[in-house]
């Protein structure tokens, strides 16, 4: 899956600093583990590091290093990170001081922050180019407002470009320093055979007591090694989260690039600041999306489908003109779930994993479809359940119908065969087997199977009494 | 329907450009045909003409005509109009010499886009009676940033009045050129007897090899026919579509637009920006729309009507005082629905086409009604369907019951009469009649008409076994 | 419930607005009880009055009186006002005079507007301590444009700081007056003893013929008491309604602070500018909170709570770790619901009034529960009515089961004991009793209770007839 690097560069290593509480997060759960558009922070860092070709990605972790750590074992993208614990946290110097055992001594090393998670690889790749196997490259910014920011204080040259010569910190800038609006990102680039020994000679005598990464800088000017900075014009790229309110902001803005990137492929959408994707949605031509949709896991939909209002969709393939309209409620999870050609479904349909709806298929209002496979032109279409069954061609599913697929044990399968009328409000108690071209009488409880073609009822007979009193509402005490 | 245009005017016929591919769009939907508010763009433009009081209306198609033709061929606003093919398309001079032979001598010709939907109807007048029966009439719009336009040169004079010289394209602008900021707009309006002449006079000795109709403006400077332009402030009116991405942006600043209408009629929004109307929506007096509600068709909402979040109403009538709760679901078609005085609706209901509620009737969640009318006080509360049934006064119809409205074949009817109380789970077997005042106990399935005033009772004796053994869970292999 | 005024104070007491029509409304509803956050307007005043400690509340009402008076008469945040009319209407100034004889003389008299709603409590706190108990006190905002505003004309001094010369009108002020930005907000605090002799002094020798409350400025001049001015920032403290779309505006803005507070305290909301908060929300910790969701009443919830997307949610505590699916409408009413730890609800579920599900009761798809108490692990999982029901620990209610707890006259309880398996369509008809451990067959109407451990039965017996033919489709005329 990893792209390599371009051949004329050395081999990137990645270290993903993930330490952190956040505590401004309120929450217990480890600020790297937040999700944006459905996925942990940090996953889309480890994500953009497979991406740009990173030989290794080593994961700096410490609160909720557990958590933290088994969340990314399974790999993302295809990337499964090696992890250095930092306890206690004496700052970024000190995170990378653990990571540093792990990182091979002939590499570029990038250093990527867990909760900065929309980095972009062109950017990296641009930055691991400054650093060209011999320089410190940074990451920079250019903000509006610099203020708390440290400094990028460049050699005289036209706007952007002339080598660093320090990062200073807001207390220690003079006036003239103060006004330059060119800030660090906390990303880097840096050969590995030069940083390891700069690590090595971090001290922490500061107000903080902790070990600063940017101390690098410094080092990297006594030693005569070039500084570079690569800088960026969009803040979103190196926005990190620290607070709820900047994790729905980025949320946004992640999710208006989707919407724009939609788009950009031909994707119609009633309104972009209200679509939702936690995942992948893969569109084929002349799909068109209402508002308030949201979209998880892995979805596809074929040429023409169009999608009503307020749908959500998980974890399912919707094939080529199929409608899906609005309150629809999809989620394959595992399993997955299939719409057939130019299905329709909906509204207030629900599909469940193992919904596998064949050609032209109709699901209808207040039905439910679970574990089951509908062959083609089969309907299903009034307030109906179908579970761990197997339905025929052309069925016609009646209004209320029930499989009774669980004893209170265990599950049982319902086969129901092409061309079988089933009438309303009846119950299939699995395992059952109704023969193809049979009709079920409405109301009927089936409990044994039926022979093909065969008309079965399973119902009281019907009276009348003409003498019955209807209840009096009683008298209130 | 057609507005006439003032009496001493000439009359107006309306050119609309509409051969283009649209290929931004990537779609295999011709690019007019592309909705906006659920109504192809170039409807909007034979709206537009229609109410300016166009005389005729000729459509130059080309690139998907048939469809174009066929989408515009009832009329939209009462206007049919005619069709000119464009093929090869070589540029827009070309497209209205295709026009010209079906456009009379003795009026003035107004040249539109149809994908320019949202002109506005003063602004076509404004430019008409600048026209004046003897002027080139040009639609101009002052931008931010005119990179690319075509610049208006005019004589001096106070800002946006002199006479138009030229319309100077980007690369043939001088310095000062290139600072101006008023554009051409693509909309014109002109004398026929002036126009057709031009037309005949047009060459394609050009980088493109391209018929261009702004050419028009050097053939009036040479006949020393006066050329001036109208210029408008609102972008929106000139905003053509070419990508997904644009026609979003139209979509969401039209539904903004009719927010403020609707708001400006009295109508209490939650969310001005959560609102789609696709359609006509006529609202009487205090009413109240939750957020995200999508209408479609025509609808129309009597006094004091409320509509819940998340509602999706099309092609229905509310009359005053009802109340359509959150997640309801109305689409009456071509048949409509009607949905009486004080009646409640949902939530979670799903009204079809043909369904009639009297006054105060309350259908609850999970109840589709389809095909049906219930008279006054009737109530459907809970997880029912009421298909091609005649339901009539007071009837309590029970949860989960159902109107087997379907043999497989053919469609039959259901009658209740008043003060009918159905029990729960009922089904009904149609053709079937319940007498008026009957009762029908819960888990009957009722074949035959019953009589009046009578308890109906169609299902099995209860009967209990001790000895019986529950099943047991399976053990795993 | 009040607060007490910090200590050196005099009490204070607060005048309310509230007697205009708002004719652009254009709504039949008076002006001031038009809803923000689902509260009358005015009622957010009163609650403001409350929170500052008032000591006495008088509403001037006069349009829709009546309506108005019943609407506080139940007392807004503890505080029930007293009102005083104002027919006819004749200006600011006169309706302070019917409020007068209500106040006592040893106060400081606060006065507000019914439909300026957001006014905050320091803003208040502040004026009236600049008021302290011998100066006439203007709330004053800097505004972009004060176009048609009164103008805040200060003795020589610091930016916002001088003492107030007077307030004048736009007509009447010089050429650098109008370049004044600060204009008077409608709100004062002046003690009631220099207050009710200058109301006996206004007149109505104006062009309205109105008196104003504003000519109280001339006044303390004449009489030497000093004008001061508390400038505040921002506009939506000061911002009234007049007009839909204004109190849409607002609506937004006021939801979009609650999303911040919310934010603020930890809630990780998907989009902040898609949830409505009409009423109160208390968030423990961990608490999701997925896109468009609307909340009304009075709603908890526990730590850990998930709520997915388009869930409308009143009057109900959810527990930790509860899981409110999407497209589920809970609202308890007066009655309360609560939602049980670890509880999953929806998709599709409607919780009405009384629902009181225990820990890890699963609700799913199609599922209505009203007045009714489920014990710890009952499920309901597919298209069911539970409705005045008492379900036992573990209880598996079956698919389309409904219990028929209405007879047409009286409404029943259905009793269900612990590890009941009710199967699918069932109908138990209240009243009846399902003993623990018990069994009832799917399809079955119960109509008789049952003892513990039995299995129950109540349904026809299954037949199948060969030689049946299937109807077929009626011929077209």
């Amino acid at each position: 899956m990893n792209k390599t690097p371009q051949d004329n560069q050395e081999p990137v290593d990645v270290v993903i600093m993930a330490a952190g509480k956040g505590t401004r997060m309120k929450s217990s759960l480890p600020k790297v583990l937040h999700r944006l558009g459905g996925r942990a922070l940090v996953a889309h860092v480890v994500d953009t590091a497979a991406r740009i070709g990173a030989r290794k990605v080593v994961v700096v972790t410490g609160h909720g290093a557990t958590d933290v750590e088994a969340a990314l074992g399974e790999g993302a993208a295809g990337m499964v990170p090696q992890f250095a614990r930092q306890v206690p946290q004496l700052g970024t110097g000190h995170a990378m001081q653990q990571a540093a055992p792990l990182l091979p001594d002939d590499g570029t090393v990038v250093v990527l922050s867990g909760d900065v998670p929309l980095i972009g690889d062109a950017t990296l790749r641009s930055l691991i180019a400054q650093s060209g196997g011999r320089r410190l490259a940074l990451l920079t910014i250019r903000v509006e407002d610099p203020t708390g920011y440290g400094r990028i204080v460049r050699a005289p040259a036209a706007e952007g470009e002339g080598e660093v010569q320090a990062i200073v910190e807001e207390k220690d800038a003079s006036e003239a320093q103060r006004t330059i609006r060119e800030t660090y990102s906390g990303v880097m680039a840096v050969p590995s055979a030069l940083l390891k020994p700069w690590l090595a000679r971090l001290d922490n005598k500061n107000a903080q007591g902790e070990y600063y990464l940017t101390d690098v800088v410094g080092l990297a000017t006594i030693d005569g090694v070039p500084v570079v900075a690569h800088r960026i014009e969009d803040p979103l790229e190196v926005a990190g989260v620290n607070t709820p309110a900047q994790l729905a902001a980025l949320e946004r803005a992640y999710q208006r690039r989707q919407a724009e990137a939609l788009m950009a492929q031909g994707v119609r959408l009633a309104d972009p600041a209200r679509i939702d994707v936690r995942g992948s949605l893969a569109c084929e031509s002349d799909v068109e999306i209402d508002v308030n949709c949201v979209f998880e896991g892995a979805v596809s939909l074929g040429a023409g489908v169009r999608v009503g209002a307020n749908c959500v969709i998980a974890n399912a393939r919707i094939e080529t003109g199929a409608v899906i309209h609005p309150f629809t409620h999809i989620d394959g999870e595992k399993a997955g779930v299939t719409v057939g050609v130019g299905a329709l479904v909906g509204p207030f349909a629900r599909l469940r994993p193992g919904a596998r709806l064949g050609a032209e298929v109709h699901i209808g209002n207040f039905v439910e479809v679970k574990n089951s496979t509908l062959a083609a032109g089969a309907k299903a279409n009034h307030l109906a359940y179908l579970g761990d069954a197997t339905v025929g061609a052309r069925v016609n599913y009646g209004a209320g119908s029930i499989t009774a697929n669980y004893d209170g044990a265990n599950k049982h399968r319902t086969v129901i065969g092409d061309d079988v009328h089933v009438g309303s409000n009846c119950v299939l108690v699995a395992p059952v087997t109704i023969g193809a071209g049979g009709t079920v009488g409405g109301g009927s409880t089936v409990t044994k199977s039926t022979e093909p073609g065969v008309l079965t009822i399973a119902r009281g007979r019907q009276a009348s009494y003409a003498n019955w009193k209807r209840p009096q509402k009683a008298p209130k005490d």
